[in-house]
């Protein structure tokens, strides 16, 4: 008996996307109790190269819509990237929690040796299998995104923790 | 056909230690080119009450050990915590890759189903199966304190990027 390839993708990113949604409303909530610009933690960054919050959680998005979507064999649905706010990034992800619910076990198990091409026909094309696309490549950069907002909000002292990152499990 | 337990585990954490070795031979070698102290790194935090950078290794340290063990159905290893230098957190981590070499796909796959507790006996005590185990507690977890510990390099002006951080795949 295997895992499944849905098992390893659908559910990790569901569970880590209502984290996030939950982290950023502490995160609002905290900006209203303590009467700060929403832009300081929106456009807060780590440091000067590195995205700010805002950019961090479009990237989380982009990476579980892109994983969904390539798994499942459907196109990558276009967003835009206009958010600005906490409401526009609540539903950003509310949009994409829809998307992965699109994203069937049917359509994901049995198309791990199935090739993805990220970047095609770009100097950066690379070619994986949907199972090495997802555990070497989508997993790692949509973690990436969801610590880094977590760590912008905890630098800037917004009082949540590990079990608020951990999200429902 | 599905993908292995195996496949999902074991080389997921050898590609994230690999990153993380290099990562932290780029900041001792930061600490050298500019005089800086090494514990200015090592003792490094985003906040008060987070990790600092050697705690976060030791983190994904322990989550790496404590998954391939329980997957695999060993012991986990006992592993002392008086890492104090790169030096220290470089065995730390070769330590570990060479405990995960232990663990094969004969020994982790077909485990998928099999009862994993964590913290038995304590009011945390919490009841996974192998795959549950993996998927929704020790990756996120491992992820967390990896993404954390560059974090805080970045924060500190270390020049390393994603690249670093995604590792060989």
């Amino acid at each position: 008996m295997r895992i499944s390839l849905y098992a390893a993708s659908i559910p990790v990113y569901k569970q880590m996307l209502g984290s996030l949604r939950d982290i950023l409303q502490k995160a609002e909530a905290h900006t209203a109790a303590k009467n700060i610009d929403a832009n300081a933690l929106l456009q807060a960054r780590l440091y000067p190269d590195m995205f700010p919050l805002l950019r961090q959680v479009q990237a989380a998005c982009d990476f579980a819509r892109s994983a969904a979507a390539r798994l499942a064999n459907k196109d990558i649905p276009k967003v835009d990237d206009k958010q600005q706010s906490f409401a526009d990034l609540q539903a950003l992800i509310a949009n994409t929690l829809a998307f992965l619910d699109t994203a069937t076990a049917e359509q994901i198990d049995g198309q791990e040796e199935r090739e993805v091409i990220t970047r095609p026909g770009t100097p950066h094309e690379r070619k994986f299998t949907c199972q090495s696309y997802l555990l070497s490549y989508a997993l790692p950069q949509f973690f990436f995104h969801v610590t880094t907002a977590y760590a912008i909000l905890r630098h800037n002292g917004v009082e949540i923790g590990k079990k608020d990152y951990m999200g429902a499990y």
